[in-house]
């Protein structure tokens, strides 16, 4: 793709109770701020606020791939609970998986909060579209993406999105020299 | 569940050797050790002693998660040898795995040893139970329970079981503040 | 297997463009250099080059594994590009997987550069052979080796292979005290 095409950016809260309207969602704008601060390449978002049910999920998932979406970041739905499905919901839709995502993700947090052992968290690739699953917390969802964002823009490379640049005061993006622009 | 009701744990220890009265099983006593030492809430115990075959684990894992065992903790069978078949018995009888707690537990031993890598340690949800792959050896039994026990209390109450509480001085346990009583 | 007896290591370079001619295989090459360096014991070695088809790389794994390999290591084919489908061939012919190594070998890379996390390495079983996916970069596979080398030689010992020694000032080999000889 050419450079200074903006990359579009989906945004999926998972939440039965955000959903219903009972509280309002925290984590979604909490995702979009993050975006807001780190971006120095134009770009575009596209919202999505499902109940906590797989196939909402997944459909919601399916949308924002199809609508061109070089990354997905969902927050909720990622633990023990019954209700939590998220993770079963992203490996229905992706090709192929990325544990180190899950992995780090878990490690991130398992440096302020024991309980980040039971996350669930999982990462994929659908066509051209990179899927994260972020926690609930908007805290979490901050302490995760400063660190995990910095391979971000190389992978969209790999996988066929737009080149996207981000502040390096924020976050550092790694690229190996070859692919540099 | 109400507060006060006892938590049921089930030990498991899987070993050929033990099993076959060829010598003492320690492993399982080491757990049982470790949560007379930690919990504080009334709690009770059902213990099975058997081969390392997948059907006998499957079997017995499936009996304890009836008795109503909020954790079961496994003990052996959990290495690249062919006769290793604790994870396999165990990802059969769950519904959904909690990969978070192979990659802490791996995390821990190899501290100490670098043969920790070849664990296939892992975890589970089965129904209301809560499963968990440990190593053979009572040190790397302790040293595992000392770190990750902080999350069990937690999971067990996502998962719909009794309130279990612990000597913070053994493990201090973590619940996010909407979740303490 | 006797002491003494030479173990046989398989090295494959999975590369379209090293395959073709266009460029030297590096990767294989560091491979190599780094079992002569690190073996004390008598070994010999079977190569291959395939394309990044996964059919190509799960026949040459097979091939490797029949002459009698006791560890084949993989260089190439784990990012998320599509034309990277060395852990899918990895994972269809073995019989159990290890998922230790490969959030090691993330963890290790991952102190190197932010986007070890799109690492997909995995390891794996195939009857008396383990599979271990290394990256394409000579330099990550030696940053990877010198660490987690150290729980081959017992790997080997558990699925049925040679014993196998090294040179404790290049790799540091353990084996739990009843397995030494």
């Amino acid at each position: 793709m050419s450079a200074g095409e903006p990359c579009r950016f989906g945004v999926l809260t998972a939440s039965d109770r955000a959903s219903a309207g009972e509280y309002e969602d925290r984590s979604g704008p909490a995702i979009e701020a993050f975006l807001d601060e780190a971006l120095t390449s134009p770009w575009e978002i596209s919202r999505r606020l499902v109940k906590d049910e797989q196939k909402s999920i997944e459909q919601a998932l399916i949308e924002l791939s199809d609508e061109g979406c070089s990354l997905i970041i969902t927050t909720g739905g990622t633990g023990p609970a019954p209700r939590d499905v998220t993770p079963e919901a992203t490996e229905a839709v992706c090709e192929r998986m990325l544990p180190g995502f899950g992995e780090q993700m878990r490690a991130i947090s398992l440096k302020h909060v024991p309980t980040a052992v039971l996350s669930r968290q999982t990462a994929g690739i659908r066509g051209s579209t990179l899927i994260l699953n972020l926690p609930g917390s908007p805290r979490s969802i901050r302490e995760i993406l400063d660190e995990i964002f910095a391979a971000v823009p190389y992978c969209i490379d790999l996988i066929g999105g737009p080149y996207i640049t981000t502040d390096p005061t924020v976050v550092d993006a790694f690229r190996p020299s070859h692919a540099r622009r």
